[in-house]
């Protein structure tokens, strides 16, 4: 797989945090993420709808990933996420074989990219400030409902 | 945590092979699952519906996450399933703290069952001859659809 250009993997990251954008206006948890092909193509998008659908299933890696239907292999995709994947998402990542992770931030919340490292996900994690704004003002103000998103 | 007894864990596994046999009527793939609490009230169930749905994140385990709704817990919990859970499944578990996987048999695909009771996680399996039959049967019949589930 090529190496992922740093204006590249900032593009991408816009469109997760749209994404985190329009599930925090439905006042919903501001996590979004995008699906991309080896190719570049925009495979799908979405965000977490757990407030939204009363649906617990519905991470914004696992909307992004349904968003982009049944596919024949997920090899040199990438899975552009806001926010570390947990390990619902992560798991999601090595099953299916996605090639490449492209996180927005890792500092409110540790998932499991660095098991993805392991076993040979690649992984992008950019520090993005708007990310972590997001994320702490949420949690600051949503203690009990981001706990329960990830099941502390 | 009680021990789980043995006539409770096939009479869960029987509600999680109803789902597989729904499933593999409607044209599917026949896994199934059933997520009860920890008091062993049935939370939800449900099948596979990558082909029904054209849902590729729709993987039994999942599916009966979904349909028990939001949940603020998960300790005590028992996820059934009649496969082993693949590594999005398991990572479900993982991240959402469910106490307990029953699983109806591991023979014709190994997920990541181990790597859950590392974690603390209680492992049932049951090795049902029915469960590995169904999944046999449907591997043997349905390569190309089975290896998209899975990622290969």
């Amino acid at each position: 797989m090529d190496h992922l250009q740093a204006r590249t993997a900032r593009t991408w990251l816009a469109t997760a945090v749209a994404e985190a954008r329009a599930g925090l206006a439905e006042g919903g948890i501001p996590i979004g993420a995008a699906l991309y092909g080896a190719d570049g193509a925009l495979l799908g998008r979405g965000h977490n709808r757990r407030v939204q659908d009363d649906d617990p299933s519905m991470h914004a890696e696992t909307a992004a990933f349904r968003a982009a239907g049944r596919q024949r292999s997920y090899r040199g995709a990438t899975m552009v996420t806001t926010l570390s994947p947990c390990w619902y998402c992560s798991g999601l990542v090595r099953q299916f074989g996605i090639s490449r992770v492209v996180i927005g931030e890792a500092a409110t919340f540790h998932g499991g990219h660095e098991w993805l490292a392991e076993h040979g996900v690649e992984i992008v994690l950019l520090e993005d400030a708007e990310c972590v704004a997001l994320m702490h003002d949420f949690i600051e103000n949503n203690p009990a409902l981001w706990n329960e998103d990830i099941g502390e």
